[in-house]
């Protein structure tokens, strides 16, 4: 038996993150992951998907570069090489995860493991016939793709007619017509991206819209934006059948079918937690997910869970800093899990970019908001690089506060910008502090100045 | 006469802003203009060369997208229409600040502005034949290309041989060679954009660095891709006179030639306080600017001075600040001018952006400091997005406060990132704290975050 300070179940960013921050904090860990370490994030969700959406902007850039300008003939795009070259950056992206993890110490065992509960050495792991213990255990197990019985998803998962974001991000070859099942942010990255490089999209979403919790107008613009690009929308439609060449689904009572060569199944993602043997740990759980409270402890002391297994907000950027306030407590040190300021992205041409409350969440909750709202037209740099931008930035004002609790975005370089939106939730500046901040000029970024003195 | 409570005496950034604001604030304003409202940052300086840089980054993306699976053929960039297009830009922006004027009912009067001095009806400015009197004046004349007595100068600028900012902007004809004096921003950019089109360049500098008070390890490496791109450059070189066909300069007492068809004159601006009877205020002057205190009042009471006139920090954004806290204190509302949170860009490819302490200019400040540094290749989205990447990002701390002073980027995003630091800055944050903030994952901006991490 390997006995360690930590044991670390899963090398997502969850794990890998409490993993680095408990050796940095002095403790011996104990980092153990099945498939590749980086997890979903690395390997097959958000940074492969930004080496393919890039090429896809080059590729517009160099189609459609005639209004600013520039001229190219023969405009193509090598769908293969840009998986390659895909593959090639996740590659050094994981080597590079590997080398922090030993850079720290930390004791990586790339197998299944297996929870058999809590011992007197404390909890006890088995992986690969042999078994880690630790005082400590954070369960960062991520999360898988949601199924459920729909009449031919399982059959169209095994033969490849069906694809998750895990296979399409690897397929070389470009199916020639594209029906995505789900218009969340996965959804809509890979529509994007087929769509952009000429393969002819339809996105199926159950919702009255798409992108999720995004604003409602800013998602009304994105779609606006998507539809140029060629993606056509069946809202408010009901996926009822998968069958081998199309996809059943009923709009407004009506059954119809969409026929296509692939189908991407993107309905969402939930808590993987099967087969890890969680249920000797006796925590306590949440529609399939580990409930964790603000110091990301379980309800068994010592089992802290980080990440998608919480089900909480299902982004690799909250499994970082929630592996950080994992490891502060079990170092000692206080710290606190918010989840007000959490940034989120859709990486698409235009890019959409948000933190906090919409209007609609906020009134939902009860909240006197106020809300200002500005083009983006209004800057200069967004003028002088974009043709016909329909571009906008939204803040959401607690009114009773005078402070910034929702920044919304929808235009270029939004992705790079909304940290610092984030940061104006974080401290809770009043509206009047934030006017004094000098924004350079001339800048997207701008745009929120300008709305910061918009609120009336 | 006609009388209003503020004459705003310059159209431009600061001008154009202490109008909006006095007229938001209640106050009756006339604002005089001699050539066109936004000023040189508007009209012949920062938003121009953002359109012209635009569309050389869109070329070198259909030129070299083959790395990324993008394949173009023939490309090429149609320099007249690329500055026609920026014409478009620059005028729908214009008008733009125009319509705010009339919006805000500022009294625009477009006329050469002479300030005769005060009387019982307060400041009077001569324009166009008229009389205009305010109780407040604010000056933002901005400023001019700095020229001294230089052989061959004076001539070459009537010839056309030698050009400024002002004309380089709208030759609609390109030149065989070009030479930059002066590698400050100015020279950079507009080096950046001939050179990323093809035309060689020849940059020479008085100093041994490019980029004036900018990091010296990103100004070497700025300078490195600058190489790559087709820049030479010649540091440390006195020019000693322009000749019919060339520069001559100095390099370690030697005398030298550069021969080209085009010479860009980027060696800096002054104040811009002559002709308009300045001299009649009696205000103080310091080296051909108007002094001004933390009010951005002038030593005449009355009198603000706002923007490049006062010759503090020569950019656009800090000229808006300074409208609005000239503005504040004349309504009455207590506003004070920092500059310790100031952003500054280069918007070449790479972007290098920067706020605050440099590690070099805070040691000769005395500040006791630790500097951490991150390259950028730790992004997953850098690595997507760049081949070959060599950005960094640096940050200065304060290590008695334990805060953030000093942030350094050379990198893709930077400009739209900078402002996030500022923020920083500007609010005296801890470490502690601002290492709780929440960045997208994966996006640029996390270099910000990695830094405050190699914090020790």
């Amino acid at each position: 038996m390997t006995k360690t300070d930590v044991v670390v179940l899963g090398g997502g960013p969850g794990g890998y993150m409490a993993a680095e921050r408990a050796a940095q904090g002095g403790k011996s860990v104990t980092l153990i992951e099945k498939r590749a370490l980086g997890g979903t994030c690395l390997n097959e969700g958000c940074v492969p998907s930004k080496a393919l959406l890039n090429s896809a902007k080059l590729y517009e850039h160099a189609l459609h570069g005639e209004a600013f300008g520039v001229i190219a003939e023969n405009v193509k795009i090598d769908h293969a090489k840009v998986v390659k070259r895909k593959g090639k950056v996740v590659k050094a992206l994981v080597s590079g995860v590997g080398s922090t993890m030993q850079a720290n110490g930390v004791n990586v065992v790339m197998a299944n493991g297996y929870i058999k509960g809590k011992t007197a050495d404390g909890f006890v792991v088995e992986a690969d016939g042999k078994e880690y213990a630790g005082e400590n255990l954070i369960l960062a197990c991520g999360s898988e793709v949601t199924t459920f019985p729909l009449p031919g998803l399982e059959e169209g998962l095994k033969s490849g007619y069906v694809v998750t974001n895990r296979e399409i991000l690897s397929m070389e070859t470009l199916p020639k017509k594209l029906i995505a099942i789900g218009g969340g942010v996965i959804g809509l990255e890979m529509a994007s991206y087929f769509a952009m490089i000429g393969v002819p999209v339809t996105i199926i979403e159950m919702l009255d819209k798409i992108a999720g919790p995004t604003d409602r107008e800013i998602s009304q613009i994105l779609m606006k934006n998507y539809k140029k690009k060629g993606i056509d929308f069946k809202l408010s439609c009901k996926v009822t059948a998968i069958e081998a060449d199309g996809v059943c689904y009923e709009e407004n009572g009506e059954s119809k079918k969409e026929t296509g060569d692939l189908v991407l199944w993107a309905t969402g993602r939930r808590a993987f937690t099967k087969g890890v043997g969680i249920e000797n740990l006796g925590v306590e759980m949440n529609r399939g997910a580990v409930v964790t409270n603000e110091f990301m402890q379980t309800s068994v002391k010592g089992v802290y869970a980080v990440g998608d297994i919480n089900g909480k907000i299902m982004l690799a950027h909250t499994a970082y800093r929630e592996a950080e306030v994992a490891v502060n407590n079990i170092i000692g040190k206080k710290d606190v899990m918010r989840y007000n300021a959490i940034p989120s992205v859709i990486y698409t041409n235009p890019e959409v970019a948000s933190v906090g409350e919409t209007e609609e969440s906020a009134k939902a909750k009860g909240i006197d908001v106020k809300v200002a709202k500005v083009s983006m037209r209004m800057s200069g740099r967004y003028m002088a690089e974009v043709e016909k931008g329909d571009g906008i930035c939204k803040i959401v004002v607690d009114a009773k506060n005078n402070t910034l609790i929702g920044v919304h975005m929808i235009g270029s370089y939004t992705s790079e910008m909304i940290y610092g939106a984030a940061l104006m939730l974080e401290t809770h500046i009043s509206i009047d502090h934030l006017k004094e901040l000098v924004f350079p000029h001339p800048t997207v970024s701008e745009v929120i100045r300008e709305a910061l003195f918009e609120v009336k």
